[in-house]
């Protein structure tokens, strides 16, 4: 794997919308995060287009993605929400090149879709908060966390996260996963999930109890999850909340166990990342051990490398 | 491929509940009108079971699919209800003996697992309403498609049913296909969706628009519409309404043209089955005609042969 350059004080964040659209009040406190922190922060020519779901054209939004890992000026690239529409890039965009800029990339949720292209093509990424979780009230630790991964420091340390304990034992790997419904719409696509050897993230927001089911279901049944090392559950977000429930349901950390306790690798669900209120970030394709007695991952590696 | 026999009058009708629990009040009038048309009914040992979203353990649902299809004096296996579970018993089930017992088989939506699985294996199952289906109020023609099916008859003929031309021309190949989100849950799996040289169907209820456009590009970016021949396209049931548009939306013809108009195969939309208020039951895997120009889909097989 190839680590991106930590980011200098003054250092030049581009942010993009490859995804669903982001209103300017939406990111402002984002912005003012990311500015706050000493960093400058320009925008994607189409940041802030809509067209129902998506933020502007597949061209537009494909085309502010090349440009930021193109453009020798930007030193990171920074996704201002997700819903959904990274998929819809991926025969549009050269990720072999992007991938070789070696620069940071931040985001979640619908952005798990580029982080698996671009992982697998040998860049450590960053699953982190976009502007839209910027610019809502969180835990100081939050941008903490998100800062220190920046930089290229641990950003485990500052957060203290930890999860529950579901499958005991320690597992090493490197870390990949995100959000549960991308990483099944990756399935037997060129660039779909592969757990073999590695340490699994897996959360979701706003499913029904019986499609957390299924997909941790067709996860298991295309033997994407053969040879995984170990699993870090976050939260399914609003699932037990979700008022359809029609034909029923289970609390969604029943399903969790169901499904994955079977699997027999050392495993934690409620660890903070992703959908939370309180997540911290992470450095996917970074080795990464995880202690599913203690409920805790330790970075084995640092999130950035200089070169 | 294999067709079932045809339900003699007097034939045994034995009901399964594979998926999600179903109510005897639920099911009451759809059991009256199998009944009226002259066929004796049985249910499984755990129809009415219920454990969330489940019709109970998946050791009951399984025995009950088991037992329905091993006993000789069933006829046709019946589902009660969709909504999840299907999925689950795929490894628990001697798939290869149900499909050998040439029984008629009969569900939609999440049954569409159970369906790709006997298909593949030979076998021509029914692609009908279910018993929740036929305890609401229907079109007389949706009872009378139904029971053409079972007999062998076509089932088209009664219901004169068309769909609206989004790419014309003709087409002919085995049908295949069926509820979205579970076609889906198949990508990659021993029993996943192979649509070469096949007419397929796609539908699907309850699902935000974004989620239409995810999974229609899942299917593209997967390959298993490679060599498809034409596509017959139902309604996103509900799909428009929906209140859950947070992020956008489009009306969702627009996403399946977007989407499946670049394939340049012969394709309608519109065409009525499945959780559509009037649908018609098709024989999956028999061979079809369409002629994308008049909307329309002919049969060219019988749905079943004595022997």
């Amino acid at each position: 794997m190839r680590f991106p350059n930590p980011l200098e004080p003054g250092a030049h964040i581009r942010v993009v919308s490859p995804a669903s659209p982001a209103r300017p009040d939406q990111t402002q406190k984002g912005v003012e995060t990311l500015q706050q922190a000493g960093y400058g922060v320009s925008f994607g020519r189409f940041v802030y287009e809509s067209d129902g779901y998506l933020a502007g054209t597949d061209e537009q939004r494909a085309a502010d993605l090349a440009e930021a890992f193109e453009d020798p000026e930007v030193d990171a690239v920074f996704c201002s929400r997700g819903g959904y529409g990274c998929a819809r890039l991926l025969n549009r965009l050269d990720l072999d090149r992007m991938a070789a800029a070696e620069k940071v990339f931040c985001g979640f949720s619908d952005v798990t879709t580029l982080h698996l292209a671009l992982n697998r093509r040998g860049l450590v990424t960053f699953h982190t908060p976009m502007l839209l979780t910027l610019s809502v009230d969180r835990p100081g630790w939050v941008v903490d966390s998100l800062l220190a991964c920046l930089a290229g420091r641990d950003p485990l340390t500052a957060a203290g996260a930890t999860g529950q304990s579901v499958v005991g034992g320690r597992a090493r790997g490197l870390l990949t996963g995100g959000c549960l419904c991308l990483l099944c719409d990756s399935i037997g696509t060129p660039d779909a999930l592969d757990a073999r050897d590695k340490i699994v993230l897996i959360e979701d927001v706003d499913e029904p109890p019986h499609r957390v089911d299924a997909m941790l279901t067709h996860l298991i049944h295309a033997g994407v999850l053969d040879g995984v090392q170990g699993i870090v559950v976050g939260e399914m977000t609003r699932t037990d909340e979700s008022p359809d429930h029609a034909i029923g349901a289970w609390p969604w950390r029943r399903i969790v166990e169901d499904r994955l306790a079977p699997l027999n690798v050392p495993m934690v669900m409620g660890f903070p990342f992703g959908h939370v209120h309180a997540p911290v970030s992470l450095p996917l394709g970074a080795t990464v051990e995880l202690d599913a007695d203690a409920g805790s991952l330790r970075l084995l590696e640092a999130p950035c490398v200089a070169g």
